[in-house]
């Protein structure tokens, strides 16, 4: 059964952070899409293709962590990308995945590298279990590929591996960014999207 | 006959579109200009000259598909490369005309270069008829010039053999683009200047 | 005689500018000062050392063209810069200084040059008598100095033999520009500032 | 004691800047904090961890100038390099820690320095005591730690032998910036984040 009211309420919170996330520059052009965890098996998505600057409850879709929906509409061609964070973390309550430019640009440029490790900045201590500058964390970037369902098997073993991960790159499409509830998982985007941009930064000034 | 609702419904809608445009930055200094079709046969255009972020009704004028004004007003310079579109595509509903930063910078750095052809980016299919990013999509940049019939005539012999070009630059000058309403106009121009940006940014990486 | 209600319009009018140019981060930390023509023989002027995006018209000094107060409170220091403009042409209405990070860090960039050069740009039509991009119009940079009244007669020697010029800037420290009134003034700056940015980055492309 | 109304009107302008800096991306991801003096023996500071940009009066916490807090909650981890401020300066009133990219990226781009050297900037005469360009300001650089106390210490040791000194940075994190009161703080936070900004454009167009 789906809890309405509840479901009403997580698609305000998310519209709020979409417009949020649109003015940022986030979700150019109707890109981007935007998930919480209803319960322990469904979660509400956005729809395939509307604005991320302009959403109403109506433009969610509550989905099976199976990514099928269970209510009318067509959710994300990526939904199945949020459900296996849920399905695979059951302490995730929410899942934000945004086009930032710097999110796009330094995946391409780290065009041989499977991942991207950040470490020295006071800013990681922003995620959960980090207490110190003097650590390393890796964002993997995986390879971009239509194939959805690919990229959610791919996703799932390193995350199976690497539990700690706080996100992961797409290459030239975006980050996938997670918390246990919305507010955590904005926290943690903002923090991963200033350190690309700290990392795009140096990249430059090295070159 | 003008359908006066519907002008002032289209000037409308275009004047929030440069309020919007005009808060990016991309139509500084009174520069750029906007349209939308009203009937198989006119459209509505900005005059000549105006701040863009406050426009109202009466900063607009009809024309006919050969530029010519059909209400009173002296029409934008540029105005036969909208009607050019107009004519040339009736699936056409609006063509916004910036001149942004990156479209203004990216187009000069290309200085001997005829397009730019962009690859590998999710945002690609914000393009009507792409559904991957592993595809390529040339965006022609044709050369400045103050005669804006030869440049009308020029864009038409390009887009009769490129039906599916989302979009066109001109040297040091800006960006023309279009879509079959406002909205869907608006959402090309976000992904072009989207694309525009991260073009420049690893350009200057790999300098 | 000083027009208190025309003096009160133009206070109210350039505090309206200076609260745009502060969010644009162009006059940071009380940088910057601006002005409109009373009449002839006077201007007002901002006094010293106000935050820029919080004026109010008690923060506004009548001056005389010799830049002599001639209403109470302690005009910016840099007021004959002003009032060289209002006295050397007569068709100057209002006069304002920033200092973007484009002009300050242009003007340092161009240690060794006494100006800098813009060809090509569309945008250039946005200065009066402009009406082609193939043009040059050249903005001088003028070495920083504490010594106003020495740069004042700099400036009011160079715009004699260059009186089309539309600005100018001073190294490390900002750019001048004005116009018929504050509407011109705000389109020639945006301009200036559009085109600095412009070049600056079309200077980090071929370093 | 403790003076309640006073305590709740510093915090109340202290929360106010605080959703300014964060709206200029200065303070992600719950990082940065902010204090205010009390009075010759207390200062209130930011409880440990919240959002910037949505704080309220009860997110602060007064402590003594030993860090203590004197009121119930947890203060910031930090909270010692606020009250080392007050201890040695009577005349400091407010102090503002923040991240900024500029901050961030230019601390550690100058991996051996111990200090940036600023020059030549007019903005330079926004700190209290600088009256022209032509000098030099020294902004040290102190290595990160999670050891606050220990850099407390330093902090300390540097401002006795340099009691003009602006503001610091510490390497990774981000930047300590100090003023009379919670207006001149953000003056002089404002004109060292646009000199950082400046310094890194020139690194940048020189590399």
């Amino acid at each position: 059964m789906i809890d309405s009211k509840y479901f009403y309420q997580q698609a305000v919170a998310l519209a709020a952070a979409g417009d949020e996330l649109y003015r940022r520059g986030w979700v150019p052009a109707t890109s981007g899409n935007f998930s919480c965890r209803l319960n322990a098996d469904s979660a509400i998505v956005t729809a395939s293709g509307n604005h991320k600057g302009r959403l109403s409850p109506s433009d969610f879709i509550a989905v099976d962590l199976q990514a099928k929906p269970i209510s009318s509409g067509k959710p994300s061609a990526e939904t199945a990308l949020h459900t296996q964070l849920y399905a695979r973390f059951a302490h995730i309550g929410a899942v934000l995945h945004c086009h930032s430019p710097a999110a796009t640009v330094l995946s391409m440029a780290l065009a041989d590298s499977p991942e991207l490790v950040l470490e020295n900045y006071e800013l990681l201590k922003a995620f959960d279990g980090v207490d110190t500058h003097a650590t390393r964390v890796s964002i993997p970037i995986f390879a971009n590929t239509q194939d959805i369902d690919a990229l959610a098997v791919e996703a799932d073993q390193y995350l199976a591996e690497h539990p700690r991960c706080p996100a992961y790159l797409i290459r030239g499409h975006g980050v996938y960014c997670w918390g246990k509830d919305l507010d955590v998982c904005m926290r943690n985007l903002e923090a991963v999207d200033f350190l690309l941009h700290c990392e795009l930064e140096r990249m430059r000034l090295s070159r």
